[in-house]
């Protein structure tokens, strides 16, 4: 559950491979504030849980820049709709360490309770904003051992590299042995 | 109720003028993720009231920035502890609008239910820290019409002119007049 159009079409791509369906549920994401984007997803999918009495997914994600403390982690999405690329860039000029890492948490819940999957990306920030795909940092950010931005690759490509196609897959795998087939 | 003891003593100084005692109580301070200050402290007053079950406060406040559309606002804290003071002065190099608000909101609850009291106050974000008093932002932070940081004032003195003083002062008001004196 997310309002995130982009994420949707990113996890359906990859629960299409196991032959599970995802919709996007009109109920309203409750957050906490915490650091640990565990806890963020999991209360979340409790609440929504609670309300809507269906399987359900909700996906938290962040950026967590190494020279900024973690900054803007969490509130990677605040953070985007505010100061947005340039203020990160611009807090990061003249620093040499642009490591980073994109993490995504997808909590489950049934009747049976919440599991959480999480993906973790380790890459670097660009100088500058390259491509037009994707969403929110994606143009500055790119994986170690690749030269493309996640804003530079096709929803498939990003899924093969991205922290969500991580856990998406992570959820595939366990849905596939634990789920459906039971 | 807040992990935050320069905020305790703030508000303990205002409320004292009203012969109202503040403790400090050691309940976790859940936060739900919005950029509606008053939505977070109403939330988290109703949690803490759901354990506790006795008359208290959740402070929550934010600095709101205009050239940065409201960064830090609700996650102040979260901000300060990552990029700090540093980071928010980077993203203002060059940028001739200071404008800042500093908004806090109590919200108080007892077993009649949650009231709200807003502070607000209008400033300029300097160009350099100056003092060491208070907490946070306070060295950058200058309230519109003087010449002194929130970090340059003792706790009186900034309760006179601060966001958090105000609301506090409201809540005091509305206290002694519709709950101790009935």
């Amino acid at each position: 559950m997310t309002s995130n159009t982009h994420k949707v079409a990113e996890v359906r791509e990859v629960l299409a491979e196991y032959g599970i369906e995802v919709y996007q549920a009109k109920a309203p994401k409750v957050e906490i504030q915490s650091t640990d984007l565990r806890e963020v997803a999991v209360s979340a999918a409790i609440i929504a849980y609670s309300v809507l009495k269906t399987p359900l997914i909700v996906e938290d994600a962040g950026l967590f820049i190494r020279a900024l403390n973690g900054f803007p982690g969490p509130y990677s999405s605040y953070v985007y709709s505010t100061i947005g690329i340039s203020g990160v860039l611009k807090l990061l000029e003249g620093v040499k360490d642009r490591y980073a890492e994109f993490v995504s948490v997808i909590a489950y819940a049934d009747e049976d309770g919440v599991r959480v999957f999480e993906g973790r990306v380790k890459g670097t920030i660009t100088r500058e904003p390259r491509g037009n795909r994707g969403f929110g940092f994606d143009p500055i950010f790119m994986p170690i051992g690749l030269d493309k931005t996640f804003a530079e690759m096709s929803i498939h490509e990003k899924n093969r590299y991205s922290h969500r196609g991580m856990a998406a897959r992570k959820l595939g795998e366990w849905l596939s042995k634990e789920k459906l087939y039971k």
